[in-house]
């Protein structure tokens, strides 16, 4: 099977084999020396300083923690949606109470900087925003660095809270130097790992802003994670398997570089679009806002993304995403996260022009 | 290494192994099947006809799954301790808004029915009632069966939320029979997997008062876990590679039979509990309480927790657990989950002896 949806994606065998690794007590020294390792490592991958937690859970379970550790019921925050995972975002945020600005963009497009500078004059009290670093649902990339620049430089003491699920260990993403507040990701996409495990990291500002948060919080607590890796634990049980593997994983990033990651999943994102577009198909957003891993193709007239998906897993048995929400039907998502390769990407291609000839 | 705590405990082989399967998708046919077959099987292992979900992280998150489903802020909660993990499920209750009446027992016994009966007498108001099923702290088993009596037939309408975290699939644990309206279990117990999935029980009457909840959730919401599942999908992506290693561990437990899995965990504590008196050691809780899934000895007088496990882990490559809280330095814990056989023990009791003489 070729599985080319945006995440869970094809693991390499050998991480996959870490799996296997009996299991150990979570609250000795082996597994300390791991939970140090690995979370140094992650560091090195977010391009922090600051603090990185590892949470059993998935992408949404990250989301939720950036919310409920740094905000407070009535705190006003500004909400930018570009697809469904950043609908999600603001809707995390106002069932815990917060009282939330929505800037929703149209499907396919990224948010504009003057369309976050109107928001934030307008409402001068926003004290966080709320954005997806790249939107799988719709396959674009937001400009993290030119959004960092509006609410950290233009503005003061707003919190930058990030959706990275799909980016970190993706596309170059540096908390740091883009001075976000929190970052949330999640293992089963550019990490090349299983889903399971999730990955937040907290600025200075934000875990000053956690120290008055009021929303409740127990298993996301981030006070909690920050208590027990002092003492080289997580707080909770945690899934050693899980941990095995993104200690193999880490490994090889860094020994590959994150940059050079970086550059494979620009040169494997800009290669199945140019194919994409060879065969007469067109690409949902334009070229500049295009996400490098997963490619959003708009589904031909007359046609629907069910049969084509249909159509790729009987004929090929490779196994795409459909839309989401009210593009559902209208466009078929290749993913290309991890370590793609043109042989991976070819088939899908001989298969999308096979359906329409 | 003989890992001998109460959790993760050691898994079998070949569940180790079905971790290994390559990626699927997880909204596709091959997981739906999967999603289903499994619910099955742990609702058939709860012994309940109701609704079990399956989350992705700790036994402390399906505590606050039970919590904030059914509750709602101002709610008036019993919580019974008998030890930390006792503690720990009041102390979720009154993060989210609950108003909590504690009542709570000495480390080592069990609740006893007239305890709860005053508590519930004296505080009429009290709509729900928190209580460990099997306390690992103290290695301790509640009498379930009779707590619920007194809670769900002495009185009425009042919601019983287990922690049955150690206890499902290792101690008889009947759902339906005895009227449990949400129990809280994990996966690195008696199921004989890794730590990293959660299952979740709600009886019909959970599901009312989740109707009526106001504590604020988003991760652990089960509406979401509900809604998604009459499409055979989770609502976030899941900890794929730990539900092939669940389907596995599910069809040898059905094949076994949840009754001969309950006798074997009762042999095996009872026969770790009479090697370790016969060699001069004590056990903190009296006979009729003590747990058949994990044995806390005392610690002999002269002697602390810690310098025992080290002893333990230097001369015999076996780990043991210390205590919790105020008994951590005055017993240690031996774990017995899953397939413990006589000749993971034996070893066990000749360092212990070894350990005095």
């Amino acid at each position: 099977m070729n599985l080319r949806i945006p995440g869970p994606i094809p693991v390499p065998e050998d991480i996959l084999e870490a799996m296997s690794t009996p299991m150990i007590n979570h609250r000795g020294a082996e597994f300390k020396d791991m939970l140090f390792r690995t979370t140094e490592g992650l560091k090195s991958v977010f391009g922090t300083k600051d603090s990185v937690y590892i949470l059993t859970g998935s992408g949404t379970g990250a989301m939720e923690t950036a919310i409920v550790n740094t905000l407070s019921r009535e705190d006003k925050v500004l909400s930018i949606s570009i697809g469904t995972f950043g609908d999600r975002f603001g809707e995390i945020a106002k069932i815990y109470g917060a009282d939330v600005v929505y800037l929703k963009c149209l499907p396919g497009t990224a948010v504009e900087a003057n369309q976050i500078r109107d928001c934030l004059d307008k409402h001068p009290s926003i004290k966080a925003v709320l954005v997806t670093h790249n939107e799988t649902s719709t396959g674009v990339a937001n400009d993290l660095e030119e959004i960092s620049k509006v609410v950290k430089k233009e503005y003061e003491n707003k919190l930058l809270l990030v959706d990275g699920i799909s980016s970190v260990a993706s596309l170059p993403t540096y908390m740091d130097l883009w001075r976000c507040d929190v970052i949330s990701t999640a293992s089963q996409k550019g990490w090349m790992l299983p889903p399971g495990l999730a990955f937040v990291s907290f600025s200075d500002f934000a875990i000053e802003s956690y120290k008055n948060s009021d929303m409740p919080k127990f298993y996301f607590d981030i006070g909690q994670y920050e208590k027990y890796f002092k003492m080289g634990q997580p707080p909770w049980t945690p899934a050693v398997s899980l941990m095995f593997a993104l200690d193999l994983a880490l490994e090889q990033i860094l020994k590959e570089g994150i940059e050079n990651v970086y550059s494979r999943h620009k040169e494997i994102g800009e290669f199945t679009r140019d194919q994409v577009r060879k065969i007469g198909f067109s690409i949902l957003p334009e070229e500049k806002v295009a996400s490098n891993t997963v490619t959003a193709v708009n589904v031909p007239d007359g046609y629907q993304a069910g049969e084509l998906i249909a159509f790729m897993k009987n004929n090929y048995d490779i196994v795409l995403a459909a839309g989401q929400g009210e593009l559902k039907e209208k466009i078929i998502r290749i993913g290309h996260m991890g370590k793609t390769t043109h042989d991976d990407i070819k088939p899908v291609i001989e298969g999308l022009s096979n359906f329409i000839s």
